[in-house]
């Protein structure tokens, strides 16, 4: 059984409602912009690439039904900054936005009111389309290039945070190339971490792994290095915020530990992600700015006080790991390179199309 | 403001009740063996130096009011007996129970039962008074130690777990040396790891940095490399379970990966303990067994469940951390040696004894 985190049937979109996850899994109708809007912004769902094909796949909904009458390009224009203004710092939405702003202007030009609403949800089923089958790609060129590297007949991954189906379009980055190999029946076993402070791998990874019957164990962040000495980890395989020219990778917090301490060990240090989250426009990791979070993030959980009152917290939600510690490579919807590959596999392809 | 987490006087005894740390401070009465007995069984009081000075201190309340009569010898035994079943796998109240059966027989030679009290409650009390005493001892000698290679006028640590007032007869192991740093008005900041699953870097280091005004910083343990690579972490020092003969160290949970990234950052790494902590009896590390926990240590906090249902754990309850990795030293009340000199120390010291 494939989890599905987005239900989307032309005309209706229904959306697990992470809120309510791991207890209950309860999906919403999402109806219109201001549903997709309100369950963004009260984050329903997560995930930046979640939030922009819930938002435009929103938008398709309406537009079936007719919204926007003798005007759709004024309404598309108004729905999208409504949906961007939800988690301005979710740059997918941004990013969809003004893609599709401008495809719907110019075929504005020579279409009239329907056959424009029909080639906006053309363009916007294309795109959840074309999300998940990177996502795919992501996960074989992962799974063949992990296995192609062990002589076992099964492999045992280490990964951290979600970035699954709860947290894409579907199927996810790094847990779409731990569901490759399942599929393949290459998967001894996944580890996930739980994700301190915010459990995204105790609440969410593990709640995909369950619901899809994969082989999981869930550990803390602390015994991350315990794991790799000890359980035979084939690999290291995690998603990324950001991979900027050369190769530095800005991802979950914990991320650059891990990857030292795969390092230590030997183990080959993944890093999966679409080209969309390549910035080629930075030189290096250093350029990135640390998003400091609020203390209570690590201080309670469900509201409820787990520290010592008065203590003093440092909470930053993201690290950098240097390219020299992506030992395995970077893992896109073109292929795996090393760091130092990246600029030219991407530049390159930009180049041929 | 020195935290007391045991407050002895001659035939009285209160502890800090640690089942309701951090969020309230109330002190519990021990007037008896069997109230000690169950402060010790129900976790009110953990740590095995803390839990042997708990359980003996009980036994001298118990003999200043003439427990047993005519055969104090008797009731020593059985109390003693009764206090080593309440946590079989805390090995220093099994330790201080043989020495102090010992020392009571050879007393009960010579001595009334008036006199075998008297003298059995003076070994309790400078039992106690040695522990602490050898605390402020490994105190002193890794703040000198740590301040002996920076030119910097005050310093950062980072450490992990609870190694202090709590823990201990009092004063602490790792966290003493924090103490003594900021004692001497050289500690610039300490940060301290959550410490999961048991959450006792939040919950007690960060309640003890709280009550005695030790400037402080919460983060959880997945943040310890890019503190280390920010914060101008000084030295990493941790407590211990037991290190054997070559150096090698069990210690909480996560220990290891700390080592690993204090390495990659150049960052000297100490292990705090006092030579009763030391096992020469064990060669290496190899031969130390890792206790596995229960699941539910880290899917609920506080009877809460915080994960996904069904999903498989592994819970380590401590590592080994090699000892080519404690590249500071091993801080103990006899002085700071490397891995490599321990051996000798241990034995040469008690050779001149």
């Amino acid at each position: 059984m494939t989890l599905e985190a987005i239900r989307y049937r032309t005309g209706s979109l229904q959306i697990l409602n992470q809120l309510l996850l791991p207890h209950q899994t309860v999906y919403d109708d999402i109806r219109s912009v201001q549903d997709a809007y309100e369950a963004i912004k009260s984050m329903k769902v997560r995930g930046a690439p979640a939030i922009a094909i819930v938002g435009c796949l929103s938008l398709a909904v309406e537009l079936r039904a007719g919204a926007g009458g003798d005007d759709p390009v004024t309404f598309i224009r108004e729905s999208l900054c409504h949906l961007t203004s939800a988690r301005p710092t979710a740059v997918n939405m941004g990013r969809a936005a003004r893609e599709l702003m401008e495809f719907a202007e110019n075929e504005s030009m020579e279409k009239n009111s329907e056959q424009l609403r029909e080639s906006v949800i053309a363009w916007i089923e294309d795109m959840l389309e074309r999300d998940v089958n990177d996502n795919r790609k992501i996960g074989n060129y992962g799974a063949q290039h992990i296995l192609s590297g062990v002589p076992r007949d099964s492999v045992t991954i280490l990964t951290h945070c979600n970035t699954g189906s709860l947290a894409t379009a579907g199927y996810g980055t790094a847990l779409g190339v731990v569901r490759s190999l399942h599929t393949l029946g290459r998967l001894k076993r996944v580890y996930c971490t739980e994700t301190r402070p915010y459990n995204q791998g105790s609440r969410l990874t593990a709640y995909e792994a369950v619901a899809e019957g994969i082989p999981a164990t869930l550990i803390t962040d602390s015994m991350a290095a315990l794991t790799m000495r000890e359980m035979d980890i084939t690999a290291v395989v995690v998603g990324a915020d950001r991979v900027v020219a050369n190769g530095d990778t800005a991802n979950k917090v914990g991320t650059y530990q891990l990857a030292i301490a795969a390092k230590h060990h030997g183990i080959p240090f993944y890093v999966a992600a679409p080209s969309t989250s390549c910035d080629l426009s930075l030189e290096s990791g250093r350029d990135i700015i640390i998003e400091v979070r609020p203390p209570e993030e690590l201080t309670s959980i469900n509201g409820v006080p787990i520290a010592a009152p008065g203590i003093e917290v440092w909470n930053p939600a993201f690290d950098v790991t240097p390219h020299q510690l992506i030992t395995g490579g970077i893992i896109t919807e073109l292929g795996v390179f090393l760091p130092s590959e990246l600029q030219a596999a991407l530049t390159g392809r930009l180049t041929a199309l």
